[in-house]
């Protein structure tokens, strides 16, 4: 099916949307165009705006006085949305729907009508069974409220999501995305309002937390060994001594970065699960996991997953405050993934890779829950690009929290972009239109801290050079039994301490040189580099260099050697000579993205100490 | 022509050579070994010098008492030498060649026979006429000797290009290619002495300056808006005016890095120029300059050119003393170039770039004058990596200076990659052996300044981010009839200032923010990025971007405000976030390589008024 498509409306509408202005607000007033955003959407794309607004009737029209005007800035964005909803929203202040305007809902037998309100009365265990994902009638429960979204749901820009919550509380999902906190998207759903909540079932005024569905009630169990800095949705690092010893970081303590909750697939072996490719002509082809794995050939490659956030917290600390998750240096690990190439199922989707068409400008990956993002089409032009659809790491089916049965690996790129559980791919002129692209991954200068135009910037694509420290011992280790104090020092005295870690660039430059200072940037020294090399698969660098070095610390105090206290620090040159900026300061950035400065350790040899004499006090009891 | 070349004979030697153990010595003293290397190199290249092994006589052999050993690291190189001098080599020491040996050399009528010392007096003029480049046996002369190099141009490693000396006086080249000036080579050359210079052509012992050929006699007239740093060979960079002021810099003011003399080219067109192309399989194919321009679909880029050394000078100052020229920030320069893909000629002459073998790892290129370095192979498998031999730059043929009659031009990669002049591209295993490619252009941590290990880095190719101030102005300018007191001073009663300059990345990642300080990176703002787009071709982002920032200079002292002092800091991000190093010490190296560090201008109002005063006077003057 090719279909004419007049992609340059869709964009002239959104240059408009970003600035909003009297004419601006006329054409958004224009019913065409509410119809035409109303369309349905998933991934947003002009082509199923458009296919969908000729086959599907508008939804039911809401209360006259609705107008439209811009959303603010959402400088901390994490939440869905998509940025429709800033382009059409209405103005807080409307009256909820009447009794009246309910009347005008689908005929329904209510558990238990109540007549002085108007409203019918349901129990939430009839919804639950009636009007859940798969019934023809989704429903959901806001406080003490129940609507009918059945019509909503093509109009819904997070796409058919919401039928996660059907049957039950929007509540935990508005919770996670918290852009629905606000009162038009409240008012946009009272259109929707059928009835009531049955007063047994309700609890000050709404369910009972016990009988509100937890969204993440079917997320894996994580390994202790990670380090979580929220559980819901998961947000785990991994920690420095899992970072030190494993060029492949095993998967259970391989960093989870989510969004949102992880997407129950009914099909254990993954197979039948579909992914919707469609081309800039609006073809489109869907394949299953099933397809791909068995008529594709399969490649693998080891590569790097970073967080733009990797290091934030230093920023935080060292600069100023930064929004966002707060992670420390372990946001990153090195997997080797299988899968096939996007390339070879592009091009049987018929995709020129030869004559690229001109529109062909963006590669969009939408996941099942809901998550979007894209990749500039560079990226799989170059045939040594590696992009995968991957369904095996490290030898294994895809965990789920790593995005069972199917993600995205742009090697080189930010994790951000390697979209889990993948369901849709659009070759587009555009980039993907999540706040995941256009806003949260993107970096401003360090004086640029209010009224931000989110257009001035890239994406975060490629990542820059980085490094930084995941173990610091006494040499020798302070866990091992006996500390020989003449092999603990050197010839003057000093205490031998080693030092391990990481070093990482993007678009598959390779480290060539970490220095090393133990006196806080005064003077250098080379770190030495592990040979991970025999493990390494791609056409690029795609993986990070291990390093260690070991060194006297020198004693700041005369004295107690135990009072001696210093700041280790380390940063990498790659095989561009680009290297890392100094502070955090100059390339401060309120979302704390890419947090690269030269990664400072301080050392406290007394607490080292104190560490071993716990060590061998602990062995000395076991005894 | 397939010729199977056991080329891990020729790494494995290489490797040995590295560090001299007594095996070493052994297995360099062995004949076998002397005779091939003594094979004609130009390329170094183990297939020529095998082939040539095949079909050459070794040359005359040397005193017995010759001997191998290690040669001294030549961390200041920029002499031609080639590596191979370093792998065999006299050691000091040996006694001259007696007028015995010379008795070997070929019967020759001596102009004015002495008989004193056994040897025969030449005229130099007789030499020139007689011994020139184009003679079947060339002569060269060396204070008051005369040599017949016949036998040694073969086992030259730097090449025919020896024969530039025939029919004079060697010294000259000695003093471009220091490396000669060493006592080894003399006694190689001492080898081949067939008399001495006549008495009347002598004077303190060698020929008069004037018999002396300059051997940079025919290089072209510079235009004197470069700033020279060196006349033989020509090193000149483009002021700050020059860059500020144009997208394309113009060929006149296009900064000049020679390593030699400008070659000469007979044919005017340059047509009849032929580029030999070597493949992994020995096979060879020639094609000449209007071959390439008839067959082969021309192409056109802009892209930046810029010297590793670039802003040297900055951080002799700012950090330790470098080797090298001392460049300024005027070391870069763009321009449109055009000419045919490589990839198109290397295809055509029996590449496969569907299937490269595994020894297709380097491409090196040679140029006219001896010149030699190599890009991975890697830059030209991406077919989106432009790398052309150009013919045309700016729309005009290439300038003597630039390379005429054709040009390497590898965009995003460091100038020294873009061999002018070229005439050989041998697809190999391994790197050109130059120094230029395995020493020079190198970066080393900061503390690393002796013993060095040139392999242990990469050479530089992909170039990192930089960016550079050029032009500072009072606003209006000083250049303008009048200075308005009340339009150059802002509300608070500030001088403005109007700031230029350049961001650029190698690698085609496109620059997107330029951060500017008017007080010393305390505080930061973003300067203006000039829309050069409509001028740009290529695949990728291979140009600078010019930028201006117009702000208040912020007064230091109360009081007289032409005291004002200030140092003004730009620093630039890429689309991969990378961003430039603070300060030069972190990223010190021996040869100053890659002075990217933030640029920092001195600002001084008061000599700023001054030079308005001096303009306002002299339009006075005018009038």
């Amino acid at each position: 099916m090719s279909l004419p498509v007049p992609r340059h409306i869709g964009r002239e509408l959104w240059k408009l949307a970003q600035r909003p202005k009297p004419a601006v607000a006329q054409f958004l007033r224009a019913p065409e165009s509410r119809q035409f955003v109303a369309s349905p959407v998933r991934t947003f794309s002009y082509h199923s705006a458009f296919r969908a607004a000729e086959r599907k009737a508008p939804p039911r029209p809401s209360s006259k006085s609705r107008r439209f005007g811009p959303l603010p800035v959402l400088a901390t964005g994490g939440g869905v949305l998509t940025l429709l909803f800033s382009v059409f929203q209405p103005v807080p202040g409307t009256p909820l729907a009447s009794p009246d305007d309910i009347s005008a809902a689908p005929p329904h037998e209510p558990t238990d009508a109540v007549a002085d309100d108007g409203f019918p009365r349901y129990r939430l265990s009839k919804i639950k069974e009636e009007h859940g994902p798969k019934s023809s009638q989704p429903w959901v429960v806001f406080e003490d409220k129940v609507y009918n979204i059945t019509d909503w749901i093509p109009t819904h820009p997070g796409g058919d999501v919401i039928l996660r919550a059907a049957g039950g509380s929007i509540e935990p999902y508005w919770d996670i995305f918290s852009i629905h906190k606000q009162p038009y998207v409240r008012e946009l759903l009272d259109q929707y309002c059928v009835g009531k909540v049955h007063p047994d079932d309700l609890e000050n005024g709404r369910p009972r937390m016990n009988d509100i569905e937890d969204p993440f009630v079917a997320d894996p169990v994580r390994d202790p060994r990670l380090l979580q800095l929220t559980s819901k949705p998961c947000n785990a690092e991994t920690v420095g001594q899992d970072l030190a010893e494993n060029f492949l970081t095993p998967n259970d303590v391989f960093y989870v970065r989510n969004h949102m909750w992880v997407p129950v697939i009914e099909d254990k072996t993954g197979d039948s699960h579909g992914i919707t490719i469609e081309l800039p002509d609006g073809e489109e082809r869907t394949y299953t996991v099933g397809e791909l794995k068995s008529r594709f050939k399969q490649h693998a490659i080891t590569a790097v997953l970073q967080c733009s956030g990797n290091r934030r917290k230093d920023m935080t600390e060292h600069a100023s405050k930064t929004n966002g998750l707060q992670w420390g240096s372990g946001a990153i690990s090195c997997a080797k993934w299988e899968g096939v190439r996007l390339r070879d199922v592009l091009a049987d989707a018929g995709f020129s890779f030869e004559n690229p068409p001109e529109d062909a400008q963006h590669v969009q990956f939408s996941g099942l829950e809901a998550y979007g993002a894209s990749i500039p089409i560079r990226s799989i032009l170059d045939p040594r690009g590696d992009v995968l659809l991957a369904f095996k790491m490290n030898d294994l089916p895809l965990p789920g929290d790593h995005g069972f049965p199917v993600r995205v690996i742009v090697p080189g790129t930010v994790a951000a972009r390697c979209v889990k559980w993948v369901n849709k791919i659009v070759i587009s002129d555009e980039e993907s239109t999540t706040s995941w692209q256009r806003r949260d991954y993107k970096c401003f200068g360090p004086n640029e801290v209010k009224n931000l135009d989110w257009d001035k910037y890239k994406s975060i694509q490629e990542m820059p050079i980085t490094s930084a420290i995941t173990r610091t011992r006494l040499k020798p280790e302070p866990e091992s039994k006996t500390i020989p104090k003449e092999k603990a020092k050197d010839a003057a005295g000093n205490n031998l301490i080693q030092i391990e870690g990481y070093a990482y660039s993007g678009g598959g430059r390779e480290i060539q040189r970490v220095d090393i200072s133990l006196d806080n940037g005064k003077s250098w020294d080379q770190a030495k580099l592990i040979d991970d090399t025999a493990h390494e698969k791609g056409s690029k660098a795609w993986c990070w260099k291990r390093w260690r070095y070991e060194g006297a610390v020198p004693l700041e105090h005369e004295g107690d050697e135990h009072e001696a206290k210093t700041t280790f620090v380390v940063k990498a040159t790659d095989d561009a000579y680009n290297t890392q900026p100094q502070c955090y300061k100059s390339i401060f950035n309120l979302r704390g993205n890419l947090a690269t400065a030269w990664h400072r350790v301080e050392f406290d040899l007394a607490k080292c100490h104190e560490r071993v004499q716990a060590a061998q006090k602990e062995l000395k009891n076991k005894k």
